[in-house]
């Protein structure tokens, strides 16, 4: 057994064991730090070390209630990956080289580790062909949402700001509302203006009602637990002239179900004149060192809960079949291979 | 806020983003390229490819009754590690130049994610003081049995066997014996020998029982089910000279309580002359790009769970106090920082 292990394979690329070091030290090591990013950010050592440029290790644990050696452990893990610099006396860590990359990336982590973590721990089994395989997908929608909110707040709403300044509404949805952020930033910014949330998630919900309360807009923000992909119209929604929709677009598919979900939205927003979609596409890219984050965990999450994920050509030719004209395209930096669709009425 | 984020920080090395790619993004990739090492190797693609030098990725979905988009998924994933290289033609892969390595050592992602993959995910929770973080400690045995089975046939049994070869023994105990491989081997090696395992882990037991029976050793091998770290003398351990125990003596700490287990074991079993003691201990290695695998994760996952791993020193020191000689000490290539102490009796 050993000697066949240890021997130079029998085909070509399965050669001599050089063990311990080299490609698989770097996997095995970047997961270990990947999951102790997650586990930073939660415990509020990331923001620390944002906020004061430092963190005593000893008084940090205390003060957060922590258990010191995990806490050591953790910024031992950071610090393979030049996350952090701990000092050599070993109470006290610094900001490393690529602190300010992964902090601003930390959704990313939070999203594929905190949210997908278990569905990818069992992935041998749920890519196990019928409904026993499937049966097993589990995802933490809570830490999913948190997780896209870090990102989203970053890099898409800021683009989506500058659209929504060149687009004359009164009323706003926001399909898939999550806690409510960003419906909340859409009624803000515009003066008299109202807002319907909708969520398919009770605990979403309630996180965005808590947000709308806490920006004393309850007389002017409803919030719906409903499926967006089965809206009936209601009151709530007469108004409606604006709808925007984030990171879940892709859920709308297969195409001819997508196809009945935005021709639907007509129907069911009878007002409706505008619609930012924003989604991540397949990328097609090959997987080479150049690929950026999210690519590569997003394909195969989607892949392993059998969701199908169109490309961008499959996007902008789903558009006219569903009554609808894409106005405009508009690039995010992150996540990568995602644009906001500028959607109007076909006629 | 997206201001703040985005400009210069404030700190040194809270620095500019570039959000993306760079380090972020192979810490990331990494991540879903570890976990896809995993799922590779429990639906039997790793075996495959090893055996046949190939995959034909429909046919092999097929007669696995595996998902293809997953089955692709990982591929894709391996192949941005190099572990595998997919045709243009997308149909077939075949190993890539991280193969080998990747192959030799998939017990350690096994036992990383497979086994404490769920452990990793809570870790915010778990280092949270007090009993509430204690209680979500959740670990997969299996899994983890399974990994370390993996490597340890490799890297230590071979070790192992060279180091038994010069020992004189007729009945071996194993204490943490798994699934019973290495006992039955001892026992195999010996003509006339006799073995004992112990193990806490009902499931172990049953493994082992069938691994002894498949090796037609029932008459010669007793199974007990019991915490190797509060043993009573029992009829079965009367006749035992000779004892094994691997990659659980750290389990043996804090020290006091390491002293009262091995002085234990000559109460135990009476006619004990040898102790073959593997385990890895504490690196005391600074997080550097050189760190092989293994070391970063081994401590993270003990840290998390409040277990203590003893240094080599540490070992050393022990010893004495507990009335054992280390006789000689063996290395093994994998796990590193990881020996096997050969103990005999200091009088």
């Amino acid at each position: 057994m050993t000697t066949a292990d240890r021997s130079p394979g029998r085909h070509p690329g399965v050669g001599r064991v050089r063990p311990g070091s080299g490609p698989p030290a770097r996997l095995f090591n970047s997961a270990v730090a990947s999951y102790a990013v997650v586990t930073a950010w939660e415990v509020g050592l990331l923001d620390e070390m944002r906020a004061s440029g430092r963190l005593d290790i000893p008084r940090f644990a205390r003060e957060h209630d922590l258990h010191e050696p995990s806490v050591r452990a953790v910024l031992q893990a950071l610090e393979w990956a030049e996350v952090v610099r701990v000092t050599d006396d070993a109470d006290e860590a610094k900001p490393g080289d690529a602190f300010a990359e992964v902090y601003a990336t930390k959704g990313f982590f939070g999203w594929l580790l905190g949210g997908c973590g278990e569905l990818l721990r069992t992935g041998g089994t749920v890519a196990r062909g019928g409904s026993q395989g499937r049966a097993r997908i589990r995802r933490d929608a809570g830490r999913i949402g948190t997780g896209t909110a870090d990102f989203g707040r970053q890099f898409i709403d800021p683009v989506l700001h500058r659209m929504l300044e060149e687009i004359d509404y009164t009323c706003v949805v926001d399909l898939g509302c999550g806690n409510g952020d960003r419906l909340v930033s859409a009624v803000l910014a515009r003066p008299g203006s109202r807002g319907v949330g909708v969520d398919i998630a009770p605990d979403a919900i309630e996180a965005a009602r808590r947000r709308v309360a806490e920006a004393g807009l309850l007389d002017r923000v409803a919030l719906v637990e409903a499926d967006a992909r089965r809206l009936e119209p209601r009151p709530e929604f007469a108004d409606v002239d604006l709808a925007t929709c984030f990171l879940m677009g892709h859920d709308f598919w297969p195409r001819e179900d997508c196809v009945a979900v935005l021709a639907g939205l007509r129907t069911v927003f009878p007002r409706l004149r505008d619609v930012a979609l924003g989604d991540t596409y397949r990328s097609g890219e090959a997987p080479g060192p150049e690929l950026p984050i999210l690519t590569l965990g997003f394909e195969y999450v989607h892949a392993l809960m059998g969701r199908y994920v169109p490309s961008l050509d499959e996007w902008r030719d789903v558009f006219p079949d569903s009554g609808w004209r894409c106005h405009a395209e508009h690039d995010v930096t992150l996540p990568p291979n995602t644009k906001i669709f500028h959607l109007v009425p076909a006629c």
